[in-house]
């Protein structure tokens, strides 16, 4: 029996008509990579991003992009890059966006690997394209993203410029009706072992990870709301973040290349964002920029913060000394990325501020659609009561079943293992314990190193913290703790014992507490624990009895 | 090429999974239809009404209920409704959920039509249930929504009882992972003209439209809200409340059959109500009975009115008198029903009060996925610029395509022909002036009859007006306003005419003005114009020149 309704795809050109039609004159403001430190801001409206989307379709076609070609970016967050987004996936093709911290092997290897067609790059990584053009076999074409004023020249490279190939279009393109499981989007996973891998959306993913993300309890986005997204165009599409607001006609700031405190407080202040999302890493920067000049925000309300863990003192200090409400969020480029956000519920809203805020320290409830459980070594599902820990299991219609170019499903029965090691309470509310490979496993149990992180991490002589398994003869593995203090701060081993002791299971405590001048990072600024243990592998736990 | 997401259907049965995960103790409050006028609630959570609608979903296979089947309900809104709402779609029949303010040849004719198995009914509906039954040939089981205590006895009929029905089956029932194109619900229009027609959702299309209507520019409803639709859940959906509130974990007030002021605003107060939704009709007895009273709303923050237009002094009272925010919205049965919601945007803000007024008192702006179009006589697309008026297109995933049963598509050129007449702003924003039928055509030119009839509205001695078509000999058609005095009021034609000269173009000015008791209308509570044509079609206007 056929139901009585139509049948339209879902896809990622009626994100933008739908702004240019609902508003077409809001604002996107892009910091100028051309300009350097100096700064100089792009502004122009959804209906002109919309012409201009239709104009680069149209330049695609002539270079004979076809349907599931892919298009590599290596981009800042910025109007072009804004105009690619839709350009790309509108006309039936995939964008790339390549992540430019990756080690330069990384980027070689995922760009042969995604066989991409053309390659678009901000000015800043001329010089990183000058150097792999020769490797990247499949690229036909390299595009500078920038005026002919701009334009680099690469010895013997062939740089076409991006404002030129849009002028010498028209923009009369009808975006195609394509189908809706057409893929549209690619991102590689920046994992800490093995070579990336490809994780490839399709225009039906996009826009349900869209209703579901700018949803109430999620973002909660509305055209009254000015948006920065902190976090990449490059990095996991930026959490969404230029779909959503073109979904809601929100303004939409880009930051650029210009991520320092200095300059994202001037760009928050001048365009009046009302919302920004980013990793921790970034909001530290400005925190302590505003800090030190006395600065405060005249028009942010809410922080999305995700990537790794928020910091309950970074929640703290958004909230009572800014008045912006801290979302933490979790997710990951295999959830499109969004699967959790933290809001609370009617029944929070009386509780006194450390309750509420033990609540916001979690990665909150998964939004509609997404499907969570956490599983023992044995895949049975162990309760949600908030004690229980073990593998996160996700499935849901944006969260990936196998890896592009992969020959086997990564799911097991049916559901994606993240790798985190969580605990979810009769709530629906995630806490993230762990990662799997970072679990502590002694004496059979599991240890959460992240616990004990942010409990270190609360002291004000620690400038960051990471604890490790170290092996033990007789419990397999044992904590270590990894400082690196402030700047002049003094603290010692046994300081740091006597702040955890009391605060965790005894048999939690680390067998050991190390100061270190700094902790490796992945390129996209988590701890690189695999390092971590390799650096301490020897180290000699003293000769506590653990437990 | 493959994408490399999880492809998994979108269903009904999902909201409540989700809705128990993320918001098991939330409250289901329901008034009491058994009880009558006594003010009696039942409370239970997401996680009870889950269990229950497996329990139920248990009792539908012992009555051999197969996918497809549809299965009639004629009930308030309430708990057990609620359990069907899930139940019977989440099992893979389909919930006919029928208006019973319609006239009993029309439910008759609708049942027989949709071929219903299973009648679930209220106890105010036994009655009508005697009646009607011997009359439904399909149905095969009448089911009492009521406890063993409170079941009625009709003479020749067996009637199961609804509690007897759940309390034989054990919860443990699997939602099957059925297609989502698959039928899963169904509501007849109550046109003014000829039969009833079906629209008949599907999964896809109520999960869509639920993740549209329940985004930040839209209901915006969060888990710390509490809802109370007015709005009947036989009246498409209760434009979806049922399931957006499952979908964000939102409390859920169910007033049953008391929706006099009275019963409403103890409800509203004692639950604290944060968000409702129904049409101008209801909210005017619950105004007036707040006004006599002197009484205040104390939790309501937003209110929702669609239905019909939203009268401009509707709108004032609630925000000048209350301090609650009115979004007004537009839909309708064949658009599951919500097209648009006015809310306004971040440019609006800094407007004065009534030139915000004025933009609340539109239609508002298109959900996204919901695309629309004005056009001409001829079929052309006319300009969004708020003075052109047309016909209203719209197209989208939640929008019907063909009638239940019927051979033909509803589509033009593969948009749908909503029958009302409209002007768009630049920046999207709605306003219907007419329905198409009710339009009235002077020398080749459309007047609008809502709009005259929302000035005469204003005039403090006006309790209600309609504007329709009467013949011209030389116009084709000349308007005629119909005035119901306020009880106690005196007005003349004279007055009228002077209070609407100057506000419209002199060639919309009503040729004549007549006075009646009451106006007639539809079982949803609208004009019946057609009727009022007929009324007046002989009426002798004074020989004014029009033009």
């Amino acid at each position: 029996m056929r139901h009585s309704m139509q049948n339209r795809p879902l896809l990622i050109s009626s994100l933008i008509t739908h702004a240019e039609r609902v508003a077409g004159d809001s604002e996107i403001v892009s910091r100028l990579v051309e300009r350097g430190s100096e700064f100089a801001t792009h502004r122009y409206t959804y209906a002109d991003a919309h012409r201009r989307s239709r104009q680069l379709a149209n330049a695609l076609t002539r270079f004979d992009i076809r349907h599931g070609d892919r298009i590599a970016t290596l981009a800042w967050n910025g109007f072009r890059h804004f105009e690619l987004y839709f350009g790309v996936s509108g006309m039936g093709a995939v964008i790339h966006t390549v992540n430019p911290r990756l080690f330069p092997e990384q980027i070689t290897y995922i760009v042969n690997h995604a066989e991409d067609q053309l390659l678009f790059f901000d000015l800043t990584f001329a010089p990183l394209v000058a150097k792999l053009a020769p490797l990247l076999k499949s690229v036909r074409g390299f595009v500078a993203m920038t005026d002919r004023a701009h334009c680099p020249e690469i010895p013997g490279l062939t740089v076409w410029c991006y404002e030129d190939l849009l002028s010498a279009e028209t923009d009369d393109f009808d975006w195609p009706l394509l189908d809706e499981q057409s893929p549209s989007s690619l991102c590689y996973t920046s994992g800490t072992t093995g070579n990336p891998k490809g994780v490839l959306y399709a225009h039906r993913t996009t826009l349900l990870h869209t209703y579901a993300a700018m949803s109430a309890d999620a973002f909660c986005l509305t055209s009254r709301d000015a948006v920065l997204p902190v976090v990449p165009m490059f990095h996991v599409n930026a959490w969404g973040l230029p779909y959503i607001c073109a979904a809601t006609g929100a303004k939409l700031v880009l930051p650029g290349h210009a991520l320092d405190g200095a300059s994202l407080y001037r760009l928050f202040e001048e365009e009046g964002v009302t919302l920004s999302a980013g990793v921790p890493t970034v909001w530290m920067g400005l925190l302590g920029h505003m800090r030190t000049h006395g600065l405060k925000f005249s028009s942010l309300r809410e922080t999305v913060i995700g990537g790794s863990a928020c910091p309950p003192a970074m929640i703290d200090a958004f909230e009572d000394e800014h008045g912006v409400t801290v979302l933490h969020a979790w997710g990951m480029t295999e959830l499109s990325p969004l699967g959790s956000m933290c809001r609370l519920k009617l029944k929070h809203l009386a509780l006194p501020k450390p309750a509420r805020r033990a609540i916001q320290a979690k990665q909150g409830k998964a939004i509609f659609g997404m499907e969570m459980k956490i599983v023992d070594g044995d895949g049975r599902a162990l309760p949600h009561d908030d004690v229980a820990f073990g593998d996160l299991m996700v499935r849901g219609p944006w969260v990936v079943e196998q890896y592009f170019r992969e020959e086997h499903s990564a799911l097991v029965e049916g559901w994606f293992p993240t790798g985190d090691v969580a605990r979810i309470d009769a709530d629906g509310y995630l806490t993230i314990t762990d990662r799997s490979k970072d679990v502590i496993k002694s004496g059979g149990e599991w240890i959460s190193s992240i616990d004990i992180e942010n409990l270190a991490m609360a002291h004000p002589a620690v400038a960051e913290a990471a604890v490790i398994a170290v092996p033990h003869p007789k419990w397999d593995e044992r904590p270590l703790l990894v400082i690196v203090r402030r700047a002049g701060a003094d603290l010692t081993r046994e300081d740091m014992l006597a702040h955890l002791s009391g605060k965790i299971a005894k048999w939690w405590m680390p067998d050991d507490v190390v100061f270190a001048t700094e902790l490796p990072h992945t390129a996209t600024g988590k701890v690189l624990k695999t390092k971590l243990r390799e650096i301490y592998r020897d180290h000699v736990l003293p000769s506590t009895a653990a437990r």
